[in-house]
């Protein structure tokens, strides 16, 4: 089936939106077994008449984002309406759906609320959770493909489109009974999962599989019926126990968060080259706080000693990026908070601090442990700076994830 | 001028990758004063011919992006010269970068490194400086419009846009001396922006203005000769002296980072609702190290007193979301770290823990100065949780920078 995406907005050809719809619903069409052919980016405005004009000899389903709004730029409803001969009416218990919204927030029904209240002949209402302007679903005829008019706002349309463009997709493929299941893995590149993973999966009938590879982490996306996924699920649990980080969605930071609550464990971080990163991302994890009850950053090698009791002598040594500051700052950290787990950061960023012994991306994780040698090891991330955070602390959270599932903390 | 985008590329129709060059793109058009009409998105292979001959007629400018690469599937140079009937000619130079692009790589020059040598009669060769194929502009002409055939790899494409297709966009639409500069503003809204500057702007002859809110941040662009862009220097540094972050695309981060340097001044945090995003954010900027020493996330009443020094008598007063403890949280940053100015932030970032007296969004900011007085306020920013923590680093951040410039401290 040919699936046609037109974005319309005229944020987004000015370059002040990014335009995640196209990324959001290519993810999405996965999960019904369709993929996009042909998407078209376009002003607000008349054109979008024209453009669906064109498009409709050339494709089964067209979905249009933006312009249901109540503003006069908003005109993809009445567009639609009139390119295909159609009336509108009021529809009575979509208005009430708006009034209430709007009551809500104190703001008058007025032009603005009737206009999204008015629905073509035939088409059928996807309501909208989020906002006012509701969805709509015009099937299709000999005149026109499958059509969907969804909201732009990204809070608006991705709640309607899992629940209730999704279903109506899936009935068109005649695939509901399809499902999908997507597993994220850490600690090993897209090609080496593919080698490991194809052969075993290739063997399971009416398994669909692709790949989405992120910084230090593979996703790995099947679509199957429920029996199929089950199998799946078994060859991934058996070739990649400890890389498997999660199989529906969540982050490996909720991962962590989850898996210290569980155990009631509590952690802290020592942080130098990450630079409050590690402490940042943990926290975007609503319920952190029964977990993390401090964190520090410790720049400067006076810090490190002061309050992590790192010695001066193994720095002189060593050099402050070195094995065993790291071991120093995690053990530090941990007596320090009286945590259950510390992991300690010391590296060189970039652009500048790197030498030919230590060039810019060297890194060294410790990770002590109330119960457990403290285990310590070197990294290399030559990249920018930002991209260099990022990869360590993805590192540095994974060998805690491993640690607390009791998982070997090699890499491989 | 009519400008189309064409994206090519399976993996972003599929959904793997965000397509970012239509954001891109259509910011840098700005500054040759032209924007986008159309934009369309498809995958490798065939369609790419049948697309562009769709454009042709409708287009004064088309860019194309991707399908240079050496691989199978690239084949935006061999359809477009089959469309065009124009031969391909192997070249010399092209090939000489390229040949030393696969040497320094150990890689060899091959099918794909001659493939990416060849150029279109007539083509205009756009060097690429972080990647093997170059660029190609085929001047309008009867059969076809501006034609410029470009990289997918955004770190390819970004340099080659700015260094080689702006000066031919520029003299395309013969405005050479035009050029553009932004301001970015913290601290009002764009409406209100707007309401001030625009009328002493508009007064400019031969300029036009645009603007862009981001979160908790407007950029204001202009665009014209020389001559009119100082004259709305000088009226943005009339108008919005204390709200003007930078003229130069610099963020507050750097802003803050840099004149923290001049000064010689160190700054801590003592971060609580924040979760570590405040050391984050100034630790992107290479040099940070300069300027912090230490930082600490206190999220723990305990960790509070212990660290900082917090009385425990205020939490049980005022609740640990209040000004006196954002106040001590500051002020105990200031002492512990010895630094010139200390940042302490407590607040509810949600989704939980909030109460009708202290709903999800509230936040208390303290700025600790050595040679100033402590600074406390209250703010509200009730969203989702990263947004939370993004809002009130912004208006820390904010705090510190006019404090670092004598510049009045409330938002007015």
């Amino acid at each position: 089936m040919r699936v046609d995406l037109i974005n319309t907005g005229t944020e987004l050809v000015l370059g002040r939106t990014v335009n995640t719809h196209l990324s959001y619903i290519g993810e999405q069409l996965f999960h019904a077994g369709l993929r996009i052919q042909h998407q078209v980016c376009i002003p607000d405005g008349d054109v979008i008449g024209r453009t669906l004009e064109e498009r409709f000899p050339r494709a089964d389903i067209i979905l249009v984002t933006g312009g249901l709004g109540p503003t006069s730029d908003d005109i993809t409803r009445e567009l639609t309406a009139k390119l295909l001969g159609l009336d509108l009416h009021f529809d009575a218990s979509v208005a009430e759906n708006i009034r209430g919204y709007y009551a809500v927030r104190n703001r008058p029904f007025g032009e603005g609320g009737r206009r999204q209240s008015m629905v073509p002949e035939g088409a059928i209402v996807l309501p909208n959770g989020y906002g006012t302007a509701p969805g709509l679903y015009l099937p299709r005829t000999e005149r026109n493909p499958h059509l969907f008019l969804l909201p732009g706002p990204p809070r608006e349309l991705y709640p309607m489109f899992e629940d209730h463009v999704l279903p109506q997709l899936r009935a068109i493929v005649g695939r509901s009974k399809v499902t999908s299941r997507e597993w994220k893995f850490c600690g090993l590149g897209e090609s080496e999962l593919a080698e490991h993973l194809e052969p075993p999966l290739s063997k399971i009938p009416q398994l669909e599989i692709g790949y989405c590879a992120k910084i230090m982490e593979v996703h790995l996306r099947c679509l199957g019926e429920e029996k199929a996924l089950e199998e799946a699920e078994a060859v991934v649990q058996r070739v990649y126990p400890y890389h498997l980080v999660s199989d529906d969605l969540r982050s490996i930071e909720e991962i962590v968060v989850e898996l210290l609550a569980d155990r009631g464990h509590w952690v802290s971080f020592a942080e130098s080259c990450t630079g409050g990163m590690l402490a940042h991302r943990l926290t975007n994890v609503s319920g952190a706080s029964a977990v993390l009850a401090e964190s520090h950053v410790t720049y400067a090698n006076e810090v490190k000693t002061r309050l992590l009791g790192v010695d001066p002598v193994a720095i002189e040594d060593h050099g402050v990026v070195s094995a065993p500051v790291a071991r120093q700052m995690a053990e530090g950290a941990l007596t320090l908070s009286g945590a259950d787990h510390a992991l300690g950061v010391t590296g060189i960023a970039g652009p500048t601090g790197g030498s030919d012994a230590k060039p810019v991306g060297t890194v060294f994780i410790g990770l002590a442990s109330k119960r457990a040698e403290t285990h310590v090891e070197p990294c290399f991330y030559p990249t920018d700076r930002e991209t260099f955070k990022w990869r360590t602390t993805q590192r540095a959270l994974d060998l805690l994830r491993r640690r607390l599932l009791g998982y070997p903390l090699d890499e491989a």
